[in-house]
This record gives C-alpha cells, sequence and structure tokens, in this order.
C-alpha cells in the first residue's frame, strides 16, 4: 500500500497538514557516508520558488532520525522526518462538500467514510514526495558513480521552447489556471542484466514507482507510443558491439524487460494542476447541485516544473532495488565458512 | 519476480520451448463455478490465427490440476497447465551467435551466463502469457457481472481504420516486416473507492501488470500525454451527480490513484514484433564483426492484434486484487464469535 | 527486513541510543477512535519498574505524528514516535573490543562491517518493541471487544510459585545475574477459519512474529513439546458441538493451521538477559584473547518479566492482519455498482 | 498464503486426491547442475515404507517441467510436478458429516463454505510437502558443500532410545493408535552474519517454515525452553576465538537473529497422526450428537518418521534466502559499466 521495493524498501507516510512527513528506508547497505546536508540539494531542486510554483513556503529540513551513526549508514532501518511548518488549515474546510475536480477530495471521502484528513488534500498531497526524494538521493549513492540518472523539462503545455514555455505559464497563472508538461529521463552507466522477466522487469517496476508520483497520467520507454507506428526494421536497434552497444536506442535501454547496456530512456506525462483559482461548475453536496467552485489556497500552476528531481528519484530507488537483487551472489561459489 | 498480486496473486512459469507453461492462482475464494471449458473463449481469443499471427498453431488446451473440485473453486491453490505441442527447436539455435535486434536473446544470455533456455525465446517468449489468460477468465468470475472490461484494436502501424490496418498488414507480410498497433482499455460498473494512495494505486499497478507484457512500451490513463497540453480548467472533469459522475473522463476513472466511479479508461502502446524475417545487421559473436541476419521460423507480424484479451486479463486481475483488499471488513463490525 | 505483514502492516526502526526509534503502521482501518493517552496503558506494562528490571527509566510518550485526524485513524499510514532521552553512551564502548557473549554486539560488527551503531545494542536494542506494543494496542482495536488477549508468566528461572519466582529474582540481582522465563499466552472469542494453509498458517505467522522479539528461543502451541510424548487417542481433541467446541483444547486451537474457534494458547521460552555484571570470559579482540569481562550499564536481571504485553502485542497484530484477509468479500456479491 | 520466501520464493499447490501436487520455485540462480534424478534421494527419505508408517505406495517421481535446460538451471522459474496415482477416494466421503478430530475436516469446510476438497485432507495433505522435499533439494545444491544441514529423530513417543522407539510403534500400530517425536536438526558452514534483525531473523523466518509442515506444534532453537531455566552466566555462550567460535553453544547458533559461525540448532515436536482407527467419540452433524467414529484409510501411526527429510529442507529454504539476500553487493563497488 503505501511501501515500496524488495531489498530497497520505502515505507511513507504523512498528511499535508499533520504534523510531519517521512519514510523509513530498510536495506540500505551499510558504511555509506551520509549526512542531512547531502539531502539537502535534491530537496531544494523540488521546493517551490520558480515562476508558476506555490507561494507555500516550506524549510522543507531533512531530519535523519535512525540509521546513520557517525556520518554513515548503519544497514538498519534510516528514518527521514519533515516537518509541516506552513500549513493553513482554514483554507480547505469547505472542500469537504465541494470536492475540486480532478482531486481526490471526493474519492478519498468515501473510500474512508468521512474519516479522511482533508485539509490540503491530505495523505494525498505531493508534500508526501518529500521521503522520496531523500530515499532517491541515499539510492543514487549506493548505486554510485558509474550510474547516471538525470531528468529534465521536455514540453509544458505542449511547448516545447524555454521562452514559450515560460510565457505560457506565465499567462496560466494571469489566467488563474494551470498547465501540464512532460518529463524525460536518463540514466546512464548501467550494466547489462539488471531486471527480471516479467513482474519485475524494468519497465514494470520503474512504471509502478512513476505512477505513483500524483498528476503523472502516462509513462512510455524508448520509442514509447511512437513505437506502435514504426515497423519492425526501423524499431529494432542493431547491436553494433560485442558489449550490446546498439546503433540506434528505440527501446529505451530495455530488451525484455532488462537492461542491455545502453542508456535507459523513458518520458513522462503530468496532467495540470488540479486545484485552479480559475472558476468552476461541480457538484455541491450540501445544496445537493452543481455550483461555482474557486479553489483558493496556494497551488502550483504547474506541478510538472517540480517533478523532474522525483521521477529521477523513482528511477533510483527502482534501479538500486534492482542492482541489488542482480548482484546476489550464488553463496556456492563464496569462500568457504567455518561451522 | 515471476509473481504478482496481493490477495489474488499469481506465480507463473514456462518456456516457449519447454515441456509445459503454466500459473499458479492463490487467493481464489471459493466456491466460484469453474471448468475448464470456460477458460477456452479467452484463450482462443488469445490463439494465431488471423492474417499477421503467427503460422505457429498450438491447441492452447487449459489443464486444471488443483484449486478446483465438484466444478467449483475450493479456495486453495488453483493451476492451470498447457502442453507445448508444436515446437521446432531447431529453428533457433544460430541465435545464441547472433541475438536477434529488439529481443531478450543478447540480455537472457548475459544475465545468466549462457544457462538460459534460448529456443524460442524461453521464458521471453509470449506463450507465458498463456497463464495470464487463464487467470484473466478467473479474476472477471471473482469480479462478477456488474464490473465489464472490453478492450480493443485502436490503431495497427498509424491506421484506424478497419480496412487501412487490414491492407497494412498484408504489405508487412509481403515485405517481411512487422507493425505495432495501440490497444484501448474500458472497464465499467466499478464502485468508488478501489486502489491505494501511493505505490498502490490503480494506475501504479495496473502499469506494473501491463508493462510486463512482452511488446508493451507505453501506458497511458484518460488523456494521458495529451493531459500534458492542457489547461487545468479543459481537464478537470466537474462531478455533476452526487454519485460520482462528471461530465468528462480526462480522468480515466482515477483520481488520487483511487477508482471514482467512472468508466476506467487507458492505453497500450505495443512495439513491432522484433522478429522478422526481413534482413538485418547485427553483432554476429563469433564472427566478431557486424553481419546480416534473417530470422528464420514462424512469428506474428503484427503481435498487437493477440494483446487485447491480454489486456483485459491483466485489468481484471489487478482490479480483483484491489477489489478483495478494498473490501476488506473492520473484525470489530462482525458478528461477536465463540471462544 | 524490518516490516512484517499484509494487510495491517509494520515497519520498525530506531537504535537505542539513536534519536528516535518508532514504528509506521499500514492498513489501519479508517474510523478508528484513537489517542496517544489510549496507547500508554500497554506502553507502561512493558516498562520497567518492578524489581528485576532496568533502573534506566524512559517516559516511553508515544507521539503520532500521522494518520489520526479528529481522534479517528484515517485510513492512512500511521506513525508512532518515541524519543530516547534517558541515554548513557559512555558504557558501552568497550564493548566494540570485547563483545558481550550472548549479545548480538558481534555479528552485527561483523555483518556491517563495523558501521553498526553499538551504543546500547544500536537496532538490536529492546526498545523497537515500543512501536510493537502500541501497534499491538490499535490492533486490540481493529479486533473489537469480541477478542480477547493475555498473556502472563507462567515461570521464572524453573519457579512457578509467585512467591518463589520473587526469591530467585532478588538472588539473581545479587549474584550479578539474570533469570529466564516462559510466557503463557491466549485469545479467546475467535470465529472458527482464520488462517491460511500452510505458509500463512497461524502458528506459522505467528512464530515468525514471536521470534522477532529479542531473546526469545522457543515457541509451543497447545500441548507443544508434550505432544510429542502424547498417543493420537490421547491429543485429538473430540468436537462436541456444532459449533466446532472441543472437549479437550491440546491443539491450542488450531487445526491445519486455522483457528477452530476454541481458545488460542501458546508459550514462548525467554532466554535470561545476556548483559549481566557477573564477571564472564570471552575473547578481548585488541588484546587477542579471552579475557575477563564485567557488562556495566543499566539492564534487566529479568527481560521476561517485561515480555507479556509484547508477546500480547505480536498476537493482536497477527490475529488483525489474518482477520482483515479472512473477512475479504468476494466483490462479486457485493452490491452492484454504477459505471 | 501458499507461497514463501523473497529471494528464493516456493508457490506449492496440490491436494491429497487431485491430479498433481507440486512446487514453482522462483530465484533459483543460473547454472546449476540438476536432473530428476538428484531429486530422487531425499524424496525417497520421505516416502513411506518403515513399519509405522502408511501403507499407501505413491511412485512419488518427480517431473521437472520449466527452469532446467541442458542438465541446469537456466535462471527462470523451476517447476516440479508430482502425479497422484494410489488415491482411493471411496475412504474419505463420510468425514464431511463427521469431521476427524485433531484434523482440518472441520475447519476446512467452515472456512471455504464446504467447497474444499475434502478428499484425503485435500490441500492439508502431507503430500503438498513433496514440492518442499524438491526444493529442499535445490536450495542443498545452491547453498553448496559448504554448508551442511542433518536432522534425525531425536525422541519418539518420549522414547529416545531406538530399540524402545520401535517397540513403543510396533505397540501403537497394534493398538490403532498413533505416536508423536521430536526432531532436532543442526546446519555446519554457516558464516557469520545471515539473518537480519527483527522479522527476517534466522529463528524469525526459520519457525515460520517449520511451523508451515503439518503437525509441527513445538519449535526451540539452541537450549530453548531449557533456556528458560538457566541463569544469564550459564547460558552466555563465551566467544573463544576471532572468529566467533564459542565454547558452548547454548544460543544454537544465532545471536540477535544473525548467524553467529557456529552449528545451528533447533528442534521441531510432532504431534501424533490425528487419524486413528482406535475408536474415538466426535460430533456427528447429520445426527447432530457426539458419537463413535473409526478413521478408516491408510494413515501413518507415527507420522513424526518421515518428517526429518522436510525439517531439512525447510532450512535449507530458509538458509538459501537469507544467504542470497547477505550475498548482496553493493552496487557501487562492482566494476563500472558502460553506458
Amino acid at each position: 500500500m503505501n511501501s515500496f521495493g524488495r531489498q530497497f524498501r520505502l515505507s511513507i507516510f504523512g498528511e499535508s497538514h499533520g504534523e510531519r512527513v517521512g519514510i523509513v528506508i530498510d536495506g540500505v547497505p551499510a558504511g555509506i557516508p551520509l549526512s542531512e546536508e547531502e539531502l539537502r540539494a535534491d530537496l531544494d531542486r523540488r521546493r517551490a520558488g520558480a515562476k508558476g510554483t506555490t507561494p507555500r513556503k516550506e524549510s522543507d529540513e531533512p531530519h535523519i532520525v535512525s540509521g546513520v551513526f557517525n556520518g554513515h549508514t548503519t544497514g538498519a532501518p534510516l528514518t527521514v522526518l519533515f516537518r509541516n511548518e506552513n500549513t493553513r488549515s482554514g483554507d480547505y474546510s469547505n472542500l469537504v462538500t465541494q470536492p475540486r475536480p480532478g482531486h481526490a477530495d471526493f474519492v478519498a471521502r468515501e473510500k474512508w467514510h468521512g474519516y479522511n484528513d482533508y485539509r490540503g488534500g491530505g495523505h494525498f498531497s505531493g508534500r508526501i514526495t518529500l521521503g522520496v526524494v531523500a530515499a532517491g538521493t541515499i539510492a543514487k549513492k549506493v548505486l554510485g558513480e558509474a550510474v547516471h540518472i538525470e531528468s529534465h523539462i521536455l514540453e509544458i503545455g505542449g511547448h516545447t521552447a524555454p521562452a514559450e514555455m515560460e510565457a505560457a505559464i506565465e499567462q496560466a497563472v494571469k489566467a488563474q489556471d494551470s498547465l501540464g508538461g512532460i518529463i524525460e529521463c536518463q540514466a546512464t552507466g548501467l550494466p547489462v542484466g539488471w531486471g527480471e522477466p516479467f513482474f519485475d522487469s524494468v519497465e514494470a517496476l520503474l512504471s509502478h514507482a512513476l505512477f505513483s508520483i500524483p498528476a503523472v497520467k502516462g509513462v512510455e520507454f524508448g520509442s514509447g507510443f511512437a513505437a506502435a507506428r514504426m515497423r519492425g526494421s526501423q524499431h529494432n536497434d542493431p547491436i553494433i558491439a560485442p558489449d550490446g552497444t546498439t546503433g540506434t536506442n528505440h527501446a529505451g535501454g530495455i530488451n525484455g524487460g532488462i537492461t542491455n547496456g545502453n542508456p535507459l530512456v523513458f518520458r513522462v506525462a503530468v496532467k495540470p494542476t488540479s486545484s485552479i483559482a480559475h472558476p468552476q461548475q461541480t457538484y455541491h453536496f450540501a445544496d445537493q447541485r452543481v455550483e461555482e467552485l474557486v479553489v483558493r489556497g496556494r497551488h502550483d500552476a504547474c506541478i510538472a516544473l517540480r517533478v523532474p528531481v522525483i521521477v529521477e528519484a523513482m528511477t533510483a530507488i527502482v534501479l538500486c532495488d534492482l542492482a541489488l537483487t542482480a548482484n546476489l551472489e550464488t553463496p556456492a561459489t563464496t569462500p568457504p565458512a567455518r561451522g
């Protein structure tokens, strides 16, 4: 439910306006140098600040309360906590009677019989991803320097040129509306053989993690949907060297669910933020009819701007788990033991 | 690795040219009427036969060897076996030295140090999906008649009109080439509240299952990638009735990872079959250079044609698992027991 | 590794002398009234204080930071934190070079290559069970009033009479030595049918949880080891009523791994505390020879005295998980949905 | 439910009088030499034949249908099937109305609403352990020759001398009654550091597996229940060499849930077979009163005689899983990859 991973295992918790959000990471190998300071760079990339992001400012200070001793990971579960500081709970109470379109307000109330913490989206808030970003930083350290993961904005509101993206965001903010976007991510330095056939394929596990990010509505690997319009003779990547290097990379670095040594490439579609101040017609449960809703509060006009670092984190987490599994050594081949 | 699900749990096994492929399904509720006969309809939809599918013909007879007694499921694990009959192992031996581009030949050999069963793709064969289709039929029965799942071909080789699709396939077959396609799937009759936040969201679990199907390279829910080009005011689905019915369905029936009572809608991109007779340049490991490869054997020119029933099966499997979890009753509310 | 359970799922973390220990509980149903106050009763039973328990006093204040809103569980993950206050880290540093016999000092150092937090046993400390006790209280509430779980001390140091137990403890404290004990636990009010065949049998899951408690070295159900000396005609419990009531209860309430409606009864053997001030001969890694060790610090002379409430907690946790699974409703039998 | 393990993962299935029983083993490393012939030695040890075992004779021929190619494991799931040949279903039909005391007849009917396969105990039959024994043989091969696992009968009906055991069995057979027993198992050659703290401790996982074996009612490690009557100064095992060798082995080779390099030692209590021809009084559901029951059919007078090889198998399975996990290599320390 709120946990993920086999050998590198996450448990996330918290609500937008609760006391804390956080994560427990089980399976972190011992001996990795780690400080709270090192977690900050990725967390800062996730923070609001740019035009198009929410005016709610949080310090997002990570607080490691277990699993690190004398500046190194211990092998025991590693817990990172974040305090929710800048909450304005009064903003949200009316959304119980008139749930926001596109948001989880309605389903959360139905699923949990009205007991859900509805303030700021409660457990459905993007703030839960703070722990994911921290786990991603740690996963990157476990993977080591040979593996390099990088994601960037490919499109905002259908625009690909930086200037046009910026203009579109400005316009959306003015219109009290929101925009979606597409993120591309690439991971290099992967050996051949990570991933398992079928249910633990790279695509299966990675899409599982990516679709867990709020607002993600599409994932494609390599040529993705465009592959459906190609011929085999165009799509197949010819192997051109004994290490598996291919001439093209339509497969996005994966064959049969397993890394083939070429760069892992995929794209993620992020829908426009659902919370908009622009007036919307939607059902009012007290008045029992459709009425206008104006969502107040502080929201991102384009949540996609903050997603790249989360995509990287999820990628690092999945690759780290697959790497730990793939690097299993047969006990029979290890040096003999005493007994 | 080869298992999936929490309460409705699959374990799949087998190789293309091994003795049998099959599936063990754990968690099937007791008392559901079931016969081998009932499994045939979906299995027949998966079978080859149409133009563009492989000339390899298998009877695909399902054989239930546990978990059914007196025509009903027993509550114990249900096992379905299929015999591989029509195998021609001689076709494949040369692919060890010259792995097919786009196929798992190379990664399987590397991952398993040359011990993989390479005949017909071995464990990476589409034949493994026979068990998935059988499990899907059973999952549909567990879900009951209120839930209706249906998927269909949306595009083949970029064409959406039936006549054009057929012509394109005919042309590809002639050219000894292959085509990809896009499948759309819809599930209706779902209540509000299936799915869990974050890692067990409907999108996360369903994409996990769908990307496990060989050849799938993209998955999108509702408006999907198009959502990234919409404004929030366009994308948000207004709620128009107290049961959660929305005026539009850009979300594809899911908010916050949880079913909202509207039809679940998603699309799946299938790449063109990688095994083509069309000559390809690729690395020859014995000759240590790039050489021409002509893949012999019997292959589907358009594997997408056989995927819709597998997509339906995966959907039924995931929904069944989520339904069983969502319908958990708090023990405290059950009638008091003796003791 | 540090997580357990299928539908009622725990993740534990923390070290004896770290900043905090705690637990994340996933799968708590929504709508259960809960306050920090209610967690205190069981936590107090676990606390030191009686003769034979450690002089280290901690307030053991539970702090709920997620999953509770307006006095009720929300359905989202529930996190309870505890602060470590009364730590004296100076006591333990010498144990790195001369690991205590019977303790995890040596294996932790080897397993984690010297990166383990060795202070007070680090992650191997009994303090980690604070979260388990909190989870047990919540599990009892989920199970409801019909189910009653109670465990008590059966033996201390081989004595069964309260006065003799007390005298033995006093004597052990004087001798700077320690004692073991046996706990018996009984759960009544269980319906027929909780537990699954084989790997999720009541005995399998419960023993898994019980052997996770530090110092537990034996578990037996019903007649247990004595059953091995009985004849079938003596051991078999005759059914004497249509609800499954048996005339005797040698099976301890379980047949085929599944509750039979009679009281669940089992016993747990707890070894004597390994940390004793009594001088011991053991290996000194710096001096490279066996030398005398006197363990300083504050320890329980009889840890078994504090274990009953932890045994109850583990029982409640396992039964809660099995109950949630057993109460799954077939979706097909639920009221039809809209769609 | 019917699956177990993290990296070396079992799924078992089948019923006593169904067509087949079997097992799917996921996570078997590639390249291990394996034939059906090699599975026979352990399967033969499990077979009936000696005095005190059932006259039902089965060939117990293992049939590998996936995961082995050219005499070696492939890395893909390995499936072993067994045919049920010598079934006499007529023997059992009356047990629906008068369930056997001590057996799962009553709970299976209640749990599965009468849909359970009741013939020969159905899924609760000891025949399901055939697959476990096969998996154990494979796990032993994965562990390699350095690890040696051996279990033996310690007691039958309270007797420890071979001659007395035999006499007791003869007497029980004559009396149409049954006997229990105690099995001891020892594993040597284990390195320091297998097992994880808390929920994946050696004791937790091993007891989970052992209590899954039908008829097991008690498990104790090292001194076990006797430890509860010892003082710390007696029970603590002094370390006498830098490799962790201890002077005594009261801990049974485990500290803090983790192997300490000394022999792993534990004992398992097996109850007397519940199916006895000796007349028993128990409830008759059609006549609605307690009546005499004489269980016909072919049964073991002392099932404990057949359990040692199953205990060994479960031990090998758990150790193999822990070994694979413990031998995980940090990806950062593996040779750099191309990309």
